[in-house]
């Protein structure tokens, strides 16, 4: 994989934009992947981000009982296989093989990352009081991997229904906030 | 104002994309406006949202005396005030007059709309137990308001150090995610 490590301290501006992400799990030889687009930074460094997953999900069981994931970040060259995963669950397809993603062993988490997703994020998960009420976790990011050739990474932004935004136009100002 | 009360079942489709958004308090004659990236969906309907609000900032003591808030979502137009407000504090400064916004009355809340805004969420906070250790509040919407004249909004996405995205194009892919 053509991906370098990325400094933990600059995550935040890989989520805050609020791209759609694929949640990989992994736990006792089965795996998932889910679109996922609501999530949010809660603290800067150790980066952890909170992620709703509800219990409806194939991915629930999964991350609750091995308590790991990957948060992978697909650009618009994956919009296909974005639907697709959210259009179907993992208890009858390997997502996967289904639609020709490709499993890369993570270096310290049992979920796999996409390979074709410009950014993974590996995470364990730290805590779970929030998971009964709104299948809220609080996800800490332990390794980041970005693919530093992609430059201006057109992320998708779920609109609902189908519709996505992409990335747009770049605008820089003089600003105090991290 | 020309904003329609839009569907409390369609609030997820504004939040989901990432946005930055202003939020404001008011609470006994004191406002604030504090520029944010850190939010979530939590529940389609009624709609929960999942925001940071660290105790480093002025609104935090406004949103936990008040209980109330508004999200606002700006467009592009306004990303020089958007700016000013995450590089002020409201402890010093009125951002409404420092930065020529308009502050109008909500329906439900006592936090102020601003107007200059495309579309403003009236909120109330239902859950507090994150607070202490995320900053982190549960808000309800209760009231939506949106400019329908504006089509495809160009909202402002932050990716860290003063810079920001702006929402790109469209796309449509079949789908049966909400």
């Amino acid at each position: 994989m053509a991906k370098k490590s990325f400094p933990l301290s600059r995550v935040y501006g890989l989520l805050e934009p609020g791209p759609v992400v694929l949640i990989t799990t992994g736990y006792r030889g089965r795996t998932d992947i889910m679109a996922q687009s609501w999530h949010t930074m809660l603290e800067f460094e150790p980066p952890l981000v909170g992620c709703v997953i509800s219990n409806r999900n194939y991915s629930f069981g999964l991350l609750k009982a091995g308590r790991e994931c990957v948060i992978n970040i697909p650009t618009a060259k994956l919009a296909k296989q974005v639907v697709a995963c959210g259009n179907t669950t993992g208890a009858r397809v390997d997502k996967f093989v289904a639609f020709g993603l490709t499993s890369a062993p993570a270096r310290h988490v049992c979920a796999p990352l996409i390979a074709e997703c410009y950014a993974n994020l590996e995470c364990r998960v730290v805590d779970t009081r929030g998971v009964a009420k709104y299948g809220f976790f609080v996800l800490e990011v332990v390794q980041a991997w970005v693919d530093s050739a992609v430059k201006n990474p057109q992320t998708l932004h779920h609109l609902g229904k189908g519709q996505f935004m992409v990335a747009g136009r770049r605008i820089r100002l003089p600003s105090r906030m991290k």
